[in-house]
């Protein structure tokens, strides 16, 4: 390998200096954008006129050659980094040596790497964006397909009032959709630039650096600006850092419906039967069907806070302008992608694969508890019953029948009517029934 | 107090417990929000015919009461929390006392606090946006009235090229737009709905929920809508998270600019001088002047990350859909509202207070190694040299000015030719001066 | 309010920058250890012929009215923080002006936050530590009360295999004994220091500041030492990370003794009754009894997780030796050991007033899984079948229960002898038994 | 691969779900402890007459040959996780087939993965412990080679009085003393059990758990017993979250030394000069030395915090007793202990080829405030005058010289006075000695 620096120095770097400086066995997932960029460079190197047509065309041609030679390869962890990769194979290809010598004229890795990563993030943040659409359709179907099945809501987990399971799963959907949201737009403020050299700029002219932007990863079709403050591009991780961010709450939504299917694969919910393809079993008891994939998906919550906290701590207090700790905030990044990915992909098949169980639900409604409020209600429109006198009203009818267990719908009217006169059986078998509640309910009816 | 909720309960809470569970000490924060949400509330129940004409105004009339009486003040730590207050004050209110008793009418405080959180995110999130503006349009003004001063840029805190200081007080100004902008797309992004009740939706038309607020907090003009999805809305608290995370942001902003000035306002650096008025002393040593209000802010870092991991940590693997630990989202936020927005403040003021040493960031710039990148460029771009091979010509002068001690500026041209032909003593002259090499910079040229 | 220092300064300290820089709003908890503290300096000061017998005898009369009249009381914000309180308070008393400017000899308040800071660390490590051996107490109560009922223990929140309640408290038990243990150990390693002064040192000899410290707190029996590096004393926060650290190890214990306990009061599982006098209702819902203690307590864990990451962020990459960002650690350690020990209090409280539900428990255990393992182990023991294979046989006889959904103990001979030869009525009798499955354990019996 | 666990499964476990679950590809990091435990388990069956002597001798030959082979080696990801791994080969070996199949009797992987997991925590507490012991050691040799030489010490990084170097230094033994210390307490306190099985315990007797442990990793020499109670155990991951919390500060101690380094490497310090091989270039700026190694040292610090917290927040509010998420425990700490092991290989390494630059330090002590503290105490000690007094005096003199400009050395006696009347030309000149300084500090020496 040959080092992008070295002139100054009489020494040769510690072997276990360069083990513990480099980068290449992680930022070589940055190969096609790194190339990406060489091709805007040399295209702008040559506006510039400090390449000729004939020096730009033999390195656009050899980047291409790496690019369709590596990528999705291993690469050598000899080279320092992905930067000097591509640099040393351009120069080791035949009749490029000299003409590569060239390519960082007015280039640093402070501005290259700043480049590398947006390209990345953009790439990533729009893949993810479409993975959390795809769960998004799965989960309309799934609504759709279960749209006459009710069960108990819970709030602290306690049973509160009769819903729809289908506004249980479109809860769902409302938190990915504003996960792909979020990840749209994250993607859209990422603006490219180039230009910031080391830190102070370079002498090629601003207007060199505009530059429409469609050469490789034809799908972005983004354009490509000089940059505004130089020193801001080269001391910048934020994009890193709200990445990491939308992809903490995304750990956390996948965190939560991980942790209701787990509560409602137990036994005692028994409200979903998992599919045995998504189940592991226990090597010491026989009958064991675990949930795992959706433990391990609420667990690698930690895993994505725990890279979100790792770069803001690397970046505190780091004076401008770039600082090597920067270089960490790769694998942080890296891994949160790919984790949040790999849920995204699991999940959306384990949902395909799972049956909702209807029967146990519905036995659940026969809970009376669940229609306090309707009856309360109940007083209050037609009773005219102020709202906070008939929640005291029915909160004493409640006690009554947990007191003597007596269903409410055997009560006689009688013993009702010592709650209130408005309470008589007939009135109560219509508003204990689920689909009466449900029904009910019209603040939010959408469709 | 009366409660809010008790009709089945034949015991009393446990006093131990309702300290416990209490949250009136910070939530009485919010007043203004609930009592605007209160009055909103009212309107909607008089167009839903669930309140007279003559009912809705009496409470509106009461509820404004409350809010001329207790805003700004400290309310009673008896009461359960802030919805309470207001529903036990108008309760007491004479004439009211019945009315009062259908405020809760389709009204669940798990919707509620969200109404109210919303709210108060809306209104803090552009007011520190305004903050942020307003340190840009110092360090604006300072950037300007200090537009020809040069110093040395760093990266890796060693010294890299000549830089103008303005360029450098731009960088943060582009930081902080960046935190102002964030925050003020973080605003128009947050939807205030009404509706949800405890999770499953209220039995008042989702018409009535459509709202034109202008109603007590004027500045927002925000509409209100119904939720599209009730379990959602009292499940949600991204848009917490959301503020949380960029106030990480701004505070690991804040900490890179007091890293810099604390280091410049070192006797080794000795860049800036902060005006004593802002600085401390110490009870030992007689001699001292601390910059402790940079040390202060570079440390808050830390209270703004902890309190996003502490929201993320309460959310993680909940099940929905409202569950109590979310009340301990509220004061992480306030703290981090209240950290970041002192912080500013006091900066501000601070930067207008601040001297910068000319003569000190001049004299550095007699540093020679500074213009090792200019003179590498030189060779580019007059001689033709490629600039690897450039760098390494000029790698090697610098490393024999290191050893020998001797100036480049003193080197004769038979020294010189040694690297290069293309040196000579005149070129270099030309070269080795820090107006020279940033007015060569042209690549960031905006202005 | 006099301040410790300023000679040196010609202007007031700006307004804004007092009220950023002062701790005296919290550090005022910390007056008993600053007095006790003071009162140790100025034996040191007489031993060392700095104070006559005469002024330290009046000094510490001073400072013994200033313990008396203010401890536990509300300390005026107007001071700058609890040192300078101390001090003008003593400069205040009537003979004491003059002496009490003696008092910050050979004395810095970096070196006095520390032992301070120490003092009562030592002091509340030790209390909670008694808290956590309380709880424990009552768990052991609460294990041996119901000694005799018998549950479905659960792996993933599957049913698993029969355990003893008692088991399942006693683990509680563990964990909350390693707490109490690891606080112990805590405080014995903490060792109290004076003489580093600033951060070198006083003129003051080593030997003279070796004292046997029963003066005020006169519980902790301490003995104080000189520092073995002054530098290292007044830069070291590590004892309060440590604690923060210990108390993150006890939030999320919490958090899973809540977690479980939530759902165990869930309908479904309905295992435990709690209290009505630990819960709460809904505003909305008459039914609700909710509990919240243990919700509260659940999410609490993100405060002491957030209050760790707080100072451990603080302190990354701080330059030796004190520097003002180390104020800011108060604040978090203080909130989370009131957390902690809040949360501590009421769940004692709770516990004692949790009922078990033994005829649930009971119930789950006709489900036949349960006994899985021990129909293999069956096999192993008295039939000789390697334990893999034994797994994979019953593994199919679950396997066809489920789908014929016919009872193990209501199948023949001939169906189980397809299985194995060894499995009959009579024996399976004899093992799906939950008395005879948490006897046959023996490998853990303690007792 | 033939897993450990199906009987009861009819499908074949999906390939993502395969992908999703699996943890050869870290957790092969453990088959020498996993080996281990087998052996001692096969000991135990023996004893419990399980295997008869022939078969657990074939056993333990064929644990012994894979070991033998696989130490180091890279494991094919197709198994499932290390135990699997271990098993399938044990029973592919020739003869073993069957005997293979009783090895996991009475054995669950909840409990075998707890046992891995404490061997390899105590393993890797010492190893670590013992580089800390080497970077102290380095420390020391350097504190002594550099005893005669003296410096500014600083707070809140101003100078602040005279130290020495050796103490500065020393002041880092004292932190890394601490960790190793630390490291060695925790090692002492993880206590190896077995027999807690799934959950519930095992069929064999607790006495057969009793083992003294010498077999295979004989340097720990540490004896096995049977667990207190078998749920703590399978649920407890403590120890893991204590080495992370360890490690978390060892990451802060180490930033703080990168930090004082970088700063130290600056021109504006330029108090050391850290071995050109020990640094690396830029691929811009030809004259670039950067002190990268102690840049990254400094940012793996957010590595540390980010593996502690992700640990955290995965166990939060897990239900008892083991769960799937537990399995992710793994690579954050196998991470921090890289991170944190390497961090100290190149550091110890690095310190080695530190140039302690004593001239220039030297220089900075004629810095005449940083004397404020000694001529005060000479006001004290000679003059009688309180500290706080004396204080003020010299912050006045301080003052005048900063508005003057004038060296206090080269003031007259009459101006002087104006002061106090005991400072003297004589008497300044005596003080103002950094030697004279770091001398009359009398209260931390210890040797």
């Amino acid at each position: 390998m040959s080092k992008l620096w070295g002139g100054r120095f009489s020494k040769k770097t510690q072997p276990v200096v360069e083990k513990f400086t480099k980068s290449i066995h992680y930022d070589q997932r940055l190969l096609e954008y790194d190339c990406w960029g060489s091709l805007i460079h040399v295209n702008i190197l040559k506006k510039a006129g400090l390449l000729s047509v004939a020096e730009s065309t033999k390195l656009i041609k050899g980047i291409k050659e790496i690019l369709e030679e590596y990528s999705g390869k291993k690469i050598d962890d000899k080279y320092e980094d992905i930067h000097t990769f591509v640099q040393n194979t351009l120069e080791n290809k035949k009749g490029l040596g000299k003409i590569a010598l060239k390519l960082h004229t007015c280039r640093s890795r402070n501005d290259q790497i700043v480049f590398d990563m947006k390209s990345y993030c953009k790439t990533k943040s729009l893949e993810l964006s479409n993975l959390f659409f795809d769960l998004c359709k799965v989960l309309l179907n799934l609504a759709e397909e279960n749209i006459d099945i009710q069960m108990p809501g819970y709030t602290h987990l306690q049973r509160a009032m009769p819903i729809k399971l289908s506004e249980y799963l479109l809860a769902y959907n409302e938190m990915f959709k504003s996960d792909a949201l979020r990840l749209q737009n994250y993607e859209i403020n990422i603006k490219l630039t180039m230009g910031a050299g080391a830190l102070a700029g370079t002498f090629i002219e601003s207007k060199q650096y505009n530059f429409a932007a469609k050469l490789y990863l034809s799908e972005s079709k983004t354009i490509v600006k000089p940059t505004d403050n130089a020193i801001y591009t080269v001391s910048d991780r934020d994009f890193i850092i709200e990445f990491l961010s939308i992809l903490s709450i995304s750990g956390m939504h996948l965190s939560r419906l991980a942790e209701d299917f787990v509560l409602w694969s137990t036994k005692e919910f028994d409200y979903i039967d998992i599919d045995e393809s998504f189940c592991t079993g226990s090597s010491l008891m026989p009958q064991k069907k675990n949930p795992d994939v959706m433990e391990l998906i609420r667990g690698y919550s930690g895993r994505v806070y725990g890279n979100l906290i790792n770069v803001l701590v690397m970046m505190k207090g780091l004076p401008l302008s770039y600082n090597r700790d920067m270089q960490l905030d790769k694998e942080p990044l890296f891994d949160s992608i790919d984790v949040i990915g790999n849920s995204l992909s699991v999940l959306k098949e384990l949902l395909l694969n799972v049956e909702f169980k209807k029967e146990n639900m519905q036995a659940q409604l026969n809970d009376e508890t669940l229609y306090a409020t309707d009856i309360a209600d109940y007083l209050v429109r037609e009773e005219g019953v102020p709202f906070k006198q008939a929640h005291t009203i029915i909160g004493k009818l409640i006690s009554e029948k947990l007191k003597t267990g007596k269903p409410i719908l055997e009560m006689e009217l009688e013993e009702l009517k010592k709650f209130h006169e408005g309470l008589t059986p007939n009135v109560l078998r219509k508003i204990i029934n689920s689909k009466f509640s449900v029904d009910s309910k019209r603040s939010v009816k959408k469709k």
